[in-house]
C-alpha cells in the first residue's frame, strides 16, 4: 500500500514547496527526561505544521481535470493550511475549506493568507468533514482527505526520512497520533530504513481512537473526543493509516491533558519554542520518563513487547512500559499554531501552581 | 579595519559550529507593517542568539598559549553563551564568565550546559566587565570582548552575508544595536555587497548610546541604562563598532519600551516565535511603519538623508524619517532567550489592555 519508494518520490515532489525542518538536540530536555532528546521542529514548517508535506504531494498528483473542478477539504486548521498552501503554490488551484466553528484563531487567521474560501460548519472535525462531503456531492469538487489517503501519508513520511538521515542511530521516534497520517508515514520510512527503531505513538486521553484501535484490533474511524488542547489530535483514526501502521508502530501511549499542558509550558520555558497541544504530546510522554521525578501521567497501555502491568489503566508512569533511559529519542513537534490566549492560560496555570522546582 | 574578506574567512572558520539560520517571509507582519518583512531567525541560532558566530571566530583565532591561559569574559548572558559554546566546541578550552546578578534566568540556566565557571558580579554588564578585567590582571587569562574586537565583529558579520545571499534584492536591514558588534558586521557585509542596501540600527530609549554617538560624533563607550526588557542592548557602544560602522549605518532609531513589549507580543501571536526584548527591537520599529495605524513610538532621530523633521525628539511615527512602504525589509531577530515569567508579564499586559483589534 505504501513503501519507502513512495516516500522518496514524495520528497522529490514536495522539496521546493516545503522546508527540511531542523532536528535539534536539547540538552535541557535531555537532562529533564533522562534520554537524549532530539526535537524535530515541524512547528517551524511552512504554515506552522507538517501538513503541507502531504497536501503538496497529493495535489501535485491530481490530474488537470481534478484540479479544474476545485479542491475541497475539512480540517481543524493545520491540514486546511497545508491544502491552502499547496493549492496556491501549485499554480493557484481554487479550494474550499470546511472548518469547525471552534477552530483555533491562529490557524484561521493564517488561512486568510492564502485566498482559499473558508466555510464554517459544525463543532468538530467530523462535522466539518460531513459538510465537506456534502459539498463534494453537490458541487463535484475534488476532496483532499486529511489523513485517509496513501498519497497524503507518503508526503508526511518525508518527516521520517529526514529524521533517519539526520540521526541515523536514532533509537526511538515519538510521534503524536490523531488521524494517523504522520505516524504511519514516519513508521514506514523509519522501519524500512532500520527495523530496530522503535516508533511510539502518543494520543491525548481525551481522544484515544488509535490507542483503542490497536488494543482491540479494529479501527475507530470516528470518535467523539472530550475537550482537549490537542485539537489537532481529536477525532477518529484513519483506516488507511491503521492498515499501514498496525504492524509497524510499536506502541501507542495515552497522555493526560495535564501532561500536555505541562509539555507546552516546558518547551516554552526550556527551549523557547511555541508548540500547540498536539505538537507537545511527544514531550508530554517523555516528561514522565525515568528522570521526571514522577509527573502524574497515565500510560494507559501499549501494544506488544511490553510487560502486561503497563496495560492496566491504573499504571502510572511511562517507565513501566518502555525503557528509553539514555536512548537517542526523537520527539516530533508536529505543529506550533496555538492561540496566544491559550498559551497564556497554560503559563498562568503553571505559574500559579507551586513553582520553585522549575528547571 | 574590517572587510568582506574577513567575514568570508569567518564563515569558513565557524560554519561547522554555528547554524545558517532561516530567513522567513512573514505574510502577517508584512500586512501589519506595510513592508515586505523577512525575519532573520538568530533566536534559533545555537545558544539562542547570534553571539556564538563572533565567539567561535575569536576563540579559533587565539594561539595555543592564549587558550591555555583560559578565557574570561563578561556578559549579560548571550555573549557568555557564545563563549561557553565556542570554548567547548573548540576542544574544551577552560572559561570563566562574569555575569551581572540580574542576568536573565533563561540565559544562566542554559550556561550550565557548557561547564564554564560562572561568577556573578555587579548589577550591570559594565560592572561585570570591570570584575572580569580585574580577573584578567590577577590571573593572566585571555579576555574575549563581547563586541569591541574586529575578529568578533567579523563573526557577527556572517549574519549579513547570509541575508545578502538569501535575499539578494533586500532593500533595508533593520538590526538591534547594543555594543554594536552585530550591526557593524552586518553593515560591512551588506554595504560591500550592495551599497544601496539601507542598514538601520535600533536602540531602546532606555539605552541610546549608539544613537547619541552617531548624533554627536563621539563614542559613548559607557552608558548608564534605564531598566529595559532589552537587557542585551543596555550599556555603552563600542569604539571599534563605531569606527567601523559610522560611515555605513544609515540611521539609528530609538524605540520606546512599550513598543518593544508590543513587538515581543506580536511575534508570539502572529509568528509563534519566542524572542527576547533585544531580539524584538527591529519589529518594534517596523510596527510603527506606514500600515501600523499609529502605534505610539518615538523615532527620536536619524543620521543622514532624512528630512530634518524626524530629527526632533517630538517626532512620532517612523514614517516621518524613512519610507519603507512596500520595500523588502529584513528584521534581524537577534536572540530568543527570554524568561518565561517576563514573557508572561508581557502577554498579561497586552491582554488586559483593550483587545478587540488584534490581528
Amino acid at each position: 500500500m505504501l513503501g519507502l519508494r513512495d516516500i522518496l518520490a514524495a520528497r522529490r515532489t514536495i522539496s521546493n514547496l516545503v522546508k527540511r525542518t531542523p532536528l535539534e538536540y536539547s540538552f535541557l530536555l535531555s537532562r529533564r527526561t533522562g534520554c537524549q532528546v532530539y526535537l524535530k521542529l515541524e512547528n517551524r514548517q511552512v504554515t506552522g505544521s507538517f501538513k503541507p508535506r502531504g497536501a503538496v504531494n497529493k495535489i501535485a498528483s491530481l490530474s488537470a481535470g481534478e484540479k479544474a473542478r476545485g479542491l475541497v477539504t475539512a480540517s481543524a486548521g493545520n491540514h486546511a493550511l497545508g491544502v491552502a498552501h499547496a493549492a496556491r503554490a501549485l499554480g493557484g488551484v481554487s479550494s474550499t475549506i470546511f472548518l469547525p466553528h471552534n477552530a483555533p484563531r491562529s490557524k484561521v487567521e493564517k488561512l486568510r493568507e492564502f485566498g482559499s474560501e473558508l466555510r464554517f460548519a459544525g463543532s468538530s472535525y467530523e462535522e466539518a468533514h460531513h459538510a465537506a462531503e456534502e459539498f463534494v456531492q453537490t458541487q463535484g469538487a475534488t476532496y483532499v482527505h486529511a489523513y485517509d489517503d496513501p498519497v497524503i501519508i507518503a508526503g508526511q513520511g518525508t518527516v521520517g526520512l529526514e529524521i533517519m538521515e539526520d540521526l541515523p542511530d536514532v533509537e526511538a521516534i515519538v510521534v503524536p497520533v490523531g488521524g494517523g497520517g504522520l505516524s504511519a508515514g514516519i513508521a514506514v520510512a523509519a522501519k524500512t530504513i532500520n527495523p530496530e527503531v522503535k516508533v511510539i505513538g502518543v494520543q491525548p486521553e481525551a481522544s484515544p481512537a488509535a490507542y483503542l484501535s490497536f488494543k482491540e484490533g479494529r479501527c475507530y474511524e470516528s470518535y467523539e473526543a472530550e475537550p482537549t488542547i490537542a485539537d489537532g489530535l481529536a477525532g477518529g483514526y484513519g483506516i488507511v493509516p491503521f492498515t499501514i501502521a498496525k504492524d509497524l508502530i510499536d506502541e501507542i501511549v495515552v497522555v493526560s491533558e495535564e501532561a500536555i499542558w505541562e509539555a507546552v509550558y516546558v518547551l516554552l520555558e526550556l527551549n523557547q519554542l511555541v508548540v500547540e497541544g498536539a505538537g507537545a504530546a511527544a514531550i508530554a510522554l517523555l516528561l514522565a520518563g525515568p528522570a521526571s521525578g514522577g509527573l502524574a501521567q497515565q500510560s494507559l497501555g501499549s501494544l506488544r513487547g511490553i510487560p502486561s502491568t503497563s496495560l492496566s489503566p491504573q499504571a502510572h508512569g511511562y517507565e513501566t512500559g518502555l525503557d528509553l533511559k539514555g536512548k537517542k529519542v526523537v520527539a516530533v513537534l508536529s505543529g506550533g499554531n496555538i492561540d496566544a490566549d491559550l498559551l497564556f492560560r497554560i503559563m498562568e496555570a503553571r505559574m500559579s501552581r507551586s513553582s520553585g522546582a522549575s528547571f
